[in-house]
């Protein structure tokens, strides 16, 4: 047990060392995402799903969803919905039969297959933020508009950190590119930075296509190939309350038809776009949510969806939203109870409304994230780097995250709480006795290298060490460790003729203009 | 159920409303220690509870826990145990006979009744950092040895926050006090200062008598009164590995046989005092522990004691002892498992390594109050204020961890999840309808006060506002508002003439010299 640990924890997995080699700034945790050991919290009782379970499929029976995608309004009359305009009302067998064909779990397989993913069970997947158009570091000092090197150096840190699963959207706008091309050049700098499971963004057919042939092209993939399985995802909001924006649904009936991944998470501020009560906007949003699905599912039966949550609340004082509060943790947790009830993955987040990385920031992150822990999520979105409501991107957020999100890592390997006669070490007790310690004897030396978690950004050293070293506090020694891992960053490896060939693709879209801007 | 919440969130009780006489420099959570709804996080099954049981028995069997106290020693004796030196072994039926007279809840009532706990059961307390030597603010900006002055502006904090239950040991070791009669100052500081629950250190005869004494006269009783029921405890550590020291000891048989509670934390740093393997360090912690519970209710038959732990690990490069890591988040967990096996009240901590309230700072704290949540910790010491693995007290962190108390506290509130008509909202929703929002409608102004956690320190402005409001981080947010509070105190109502008979009897016991201060 204690060998095998060993080898896990120090020697990494072929993924592991790939993401490492050469940059080895930190000694981090390897590739190796935790399995949730833990019983979800549940705060309903069977009465209380049953009640949300009512109130989400009252809302598509009774009152319907908008629809801005005429596609979908077609597919939907087909299937037997009753169409009026652009509102779409549907009875509760027919989303039942249809979300019932979703998988439980399913894969995603990246252009690096040892960074497969497996979506669904009791897996925690994390990924960087997503779609910030703003930026911050402790150089800089203030907040300021995405750029493409901005862009690119938290991609670097996405690639780097071994805790981060996925790759998420941009992980900050670079608003300096074009938004014709846009797509263009990051995911050319996503694919080539990173070997992570991809993301596009539902903005335009000409968009998702674009970014399903370049994650094609990225993986020496067939088109055959790309289509036998995903190999990367789509994520959608609606647009509470109670509609579908074309280009959304758009986008996500296109990556089903190819077989490839969709998250639905409806973005439910309760107090604003939902019910001031909790349980009614996680109705609302399991509404908002199950009906996409099951469109997706009439359309491709069995393609792979996520369930995604955001029901947060507004500050009714200033109409602020705010996140990572006690509201927030039990939605969250109620959302895990239902997407358990449809048997679908879920997605949650790790978000904040502070708008440095201090410690409110490290609060309302740690509150959410451990209602990711406690919902059984399975994807954890801006699991690192997002501050002010997912407005701004930081690196040095980012890696203070990222040791929260190892911690949980750790957390959750089960040979903690061995309780083995080695564990329990009655004869290491014995040998001490009531007058020795601990360090010096073989029980602790045979297991001291993996017993305890290694910490890369916390330090504890006492006041006077830490003083020494200059009496650093955290997101400076985070902004610190951010300018090292970039500097020393090497990306993973790629075929030159794949290179070539993305970005010949890239070239000769951007020639055809790229992608329209008028969303 | 929206109006009882009201008057319960807003109205405050006397309690509430006593505590912040005059003092409203934020608007804070009345007084209202939760009920932790949450079902426990177990890390271990029935195999894995029987195994650290039976570690623990054999530890009190087969090796034996020193005592250095002859009076235990006695008594131990009497009571059939095997006496050897100082070394006692116990057999698991006296242990598990003497363990199940312990009650699984008491209440402490201290001098205003309407601050009086109940320990045991669902319900979680929180107390103020206890007994670091050294103190840290944003003004002073360095680590500097305590004093009166910053003990009594950190008992006014204790006071102010309606989220502090009790007042645990000094929340900075005043060391301009001669020790001879430096408890006679703070407890007179304590008593005037603050009316929660109070703690007597068991650090010899005399404080712990001065300290009934005083507890007593505090609340105007008779010493009859003072001994029907619980109106202090006293905390004590062993000395791992396997001893107790003379003074703890003695103590706790005086509160015993007084009838005032007792809580046993050994201090088991796994590596270090204890195994390098959690489950052997939790079962060392256990059978210190027991050990002395069983002493306390042979002597005093179903007096109050709460089982505590402090098993955390070092950091096995420095040594260094490392708090809130995911090895302490589980064997914390894992004690709170076994606490319920033995029907007693847990104590765990607020902790973190961290030398300044930043993110570190928040994390590592963050962790252990969801530990102790997921532990169903009915006492959390160290709660509030506590940096650098408890050596340094501080002003700013006391501010920080009392907006995640509250958080907590807030958490625990049943009404965010529940799922009645009026919560699940299906009218509120149909009237909003596809195209509006819910700011306005008369579902959500008629909850709208109440129905959100409302921060006194996060900053949910977004990043402009932040940035015209100074751009302060939290710690300096948290630093003013010590100073306002500070600045504002009023401490509460006591009697004149009590106040006096105290005073007398400070000056009484002064003159006579104190208490020895060769501990």
């Amino acid at each position: 047990m204690a060998d095998t640990n060993t080898r896990k924890r120090r020697g990494g997995g072929r993924a592991g060392a790939a993401a490492r080699r050469g940059a080895a700034v930190i000694d981090q945790m390897p590739w190796n995402p935790p399995i949730n050991i833990d019983r979800p919290t549940e705060p309903l009782g069977p009465e209380g799903v049953e009640a949300i379970h009512d109130g989400a499929m009252r809302i598509l029976e009774e009152i319907g969803i908008e629809f801005y995608n005429q596609e979908a309004l077609e597919i939907l009359r087909e299937a037997g919905c009753i169409i009026n305009g652009d509102n779409v009302r549907m009875g509760r067998d027919f989303v039942m039969e249809m979300v019932a064909k979703a998988p439980s779990t399913f894969t995603i397989t990246p252009r690096n297959p040892n960074h497969t993913i497996e979506i669904g069970g009791k897996t925690m997947l994390f990924g960087n933020v997503s779609s910030p158009p703003n930026y911050w570091d402790m150089e800089i000092g203030k907040k300021v508009p995405g750029n493409r090197e901005m862009c690119r150096n938290l991609l670097k840190l996405t690639q780097y950190f071994d805790c981060i699963h996925f790759a998420g959207g941009y992980p900050v706008e670079p608003v300096d590119l074009h938004a014709s091309v846009r797509h263009l050049d990051v995911l050319y700098d996503k694919l080539t930075l990173t070997d992570k499971a991809m993301h596009a963004y539902s903005l335009g057919k000409e968009r998702v296509e674009d970014v399903m042939e370049m994650v094609r092209i990225a993986g020496g993939l067939s088109h055959e190939e790309f289509e036998a399985s995903p190999r990367m995802y789509t994520n959608i909001n609606s647009t509470s309350p109670l509609k579908h924006d074309h280009p959304m649904i758009d986008g996500c009936l296109r990556l089903a038809r190819r077989g490839q991944a969709i998250v639905v998470t409806p973005f439910t501020l309760a107090g604003a776009m939902a019910p001031v009560t909790m349980s009614g906007a996680v109705a609302q949003s399991l509404a908002e949510a199950l009906c996409a699905i099951a469109l997706f599912q009439y359309v491709r039966p069995g393609i792979p969806c996520v369930i995604g949550t955001f029901t947060s609340n507004v500050d009714m004082k200033s109409g602020a939203p705010a996140f990572g509060t006690p509201e927030y943790i039990r939605s969250t947790q109620m959302t895990g109870q239902m997407a358990r009830f449809y048997g679908l993955p879920l997605r949650s987040s790790g978000v904040c409304a502070a708008n440095v990385p201090d410690g409110q920031a490290v609060w309302e992150t740690s509150n959410s994230l451990w209602a990711a822990v406690q919902s059984g999520t399975n994807m954890v979105y801006h699991a690192a780097g997002w501050l002010e409501g997912g407005l701004i991107a930081s690196p040095e957020k980012f890696i203070m995250d990222c040791e929260i999100l190892q911690q949980i890592q750790r957390y959750m390997q089960p040979e903690i709480c061995a309780t083995g006669p080695d564990e329990i070490a009655l004869e290491a007790i014995r040998a001490v006795g009531n007058d020795g310690h601990f360090f010096g004897i073989q029980h602790t030396q045979d297991r001291y290298t993996t017993a305890f978690y290694q910490p890369f950004l916390s330090d504890w050293k006492n006041y006077e060490g830490w003083e020494v070293a200059g009496g650093i506090w955290t997101a400076e020694r985070a902004h610190l460790m951010f300018k090292e891992i970039i500097n020393s960053f090497e990306a993973p490896p790629m075929d030159e003729a794949i290179r070539e060939e993305l970005a010949d693709f890239v070239a000769r879209r951007k020639a055809e203009g790229g992608a329209p801007t008028d969303f």
